[in-house]
């Protein structure tokens, strides 16, 4: 049974990432609906990076300072006092190439942070767009991986849970992996994964965001692998590209 | 949308309980491997009641108290200074009608502390072995249910989800349910429903049970609806078989 293949771990909510070791591991931040899907978009359209920041207030001030865009989201609409969301189609090349995007967000910059309390080895961040990028670092680095899910104020959410399945599935043989919720996430992924998009009404966060807010094609940008095919990797304050 | 059902949600783990309210619903406590299955065990083989506790020594002080039968594990085996474990197979009509059993499990009264606490309305436990017991006690109280999940030490386990969406898939039509918890535990017991016993080695706790400790008798008890069939109901500090 012993081998020397590095663990892997998938955290559901942020509310049980204490229970994994993160100091020696890869964390990957996963909140498809939507920051880590935005964060992947604006890096592929040219954005300069993406700092993450947990206050608006902070990251009107920041913006400032850096001549960049202060954006974000609460409760699933653009925070009051910001002028750009949290919506990955919002990115374009023509807007953000050259930008630095300062970003705040209901779950996914929380969960960030909590790496960094947990002292992280390393976080990248990860959602379908950029599922390939993702599982070539994750190969290439060889080190232990937390998956950690954004989920929804602490709640699990299925779709980040997809995600980590996706990466699993991907992956595994290069992993060792005893753990429940990787399983399950994999399992579910490979229930649904032949129509991802046909799936997705489903989710509770889907009525959330199209039901209130008619977000269907950021759904569908979401869900839709390798179409924003970058590697944010945290550094210093700053997700950059690889 | 509206309607009049009551709502029903599940919590993978106790570390998520405290994100539901407890305090009108019935919390169903699952602990799968094994403290739920014992105490339906126990209850249906003609024990008088099962007083759950979190100590070992106060397992020892109360059943002495009581003239009962002070009963335990801790990670896996019968916990230090007690003669009887939390295996389903150790209470047979024979040893345990009539008496009072007081037990002691690593998750699942954990858990059971943590509802009181959390002020729910009515607390009962369930396992697959009295699966049926569990779903029609549900319906008939037509009260919001939290469906809570032991696990292992905080971290998600896949067969206590896997009777959260058994019972799910049984009674789903008489609740409102809009939550990714309760999504994933009944695709996932849809996905495996067919042989669960051909499923189970796959769990990490399967593994801790049989390669550890040969039980592989208590994990097909413990994955067999209705073998014993009684509802535990928790009143003033004991479990009694409605």
């Amino acid at each position: 049974m012993a081998n020397n293949k590095p663990t892997l771990y998938t955290s559901l909510s942020p509310a049980l990432l204490h229970l994994y070791d993160l100091r020696n591991a890869v964390v990957v931040i996963i909140d498809v609906f939507r920051a880590t899907s935005t964060i992947a978009s604006a890096l592929h359209n040219g954005a300069q990076c993406v700092i993450p920041v947990d206050e608006v207030a902070k990251a009107i001030a920041l913006s400032k300072h850096v001549n960049g865009i202060a954006a974000g989201e609460r409760d699933g609409k653009i925070a009051d006092g910001l002028e750009h969301g949290n919506s990955p189609l919002e990115y374009s090349p023509e807007f953000i190439k050259g930008r630095t995007l300062v970003l705040t967000t209901t779950n996914g910059t929380k969960l960030l942070q909590m790496a960094l309390d947990n002292e992280a080895d390393t976080i990248i961040t990860g959602s379908f767009p950029n599922l390939s990028a993702v599982c070539d670092y994750l190969v290439k680095e060889n080190k232990n991986v937390v998956l950690g899910c954004a989920g929804w104020k602490d709640r699990y959410n299925l779709e980040d849970t997809l995600f980590a399945g996706a990466v699993i599935s991907r992956i595994k043989e290069h992993f060792t992996i005893h753990c429940d919720s990787s399983l399950t996430a994999e399992m579910q992924y490979n229930t649904v994964k032949d129509d991802l998009h046909a799936f997705a009404p489903n989710l509770t966060h889907y009525h959330r965001l199209v039901d209130r807010f008619g977000l269907i094609e950021d759904i569908r940008f979401c869900m839709t692998p390798d179409i924003a095919n970058v590697l944010p990797l945290y550094k210093e304050g700053m997700l950059l590209a690889q």
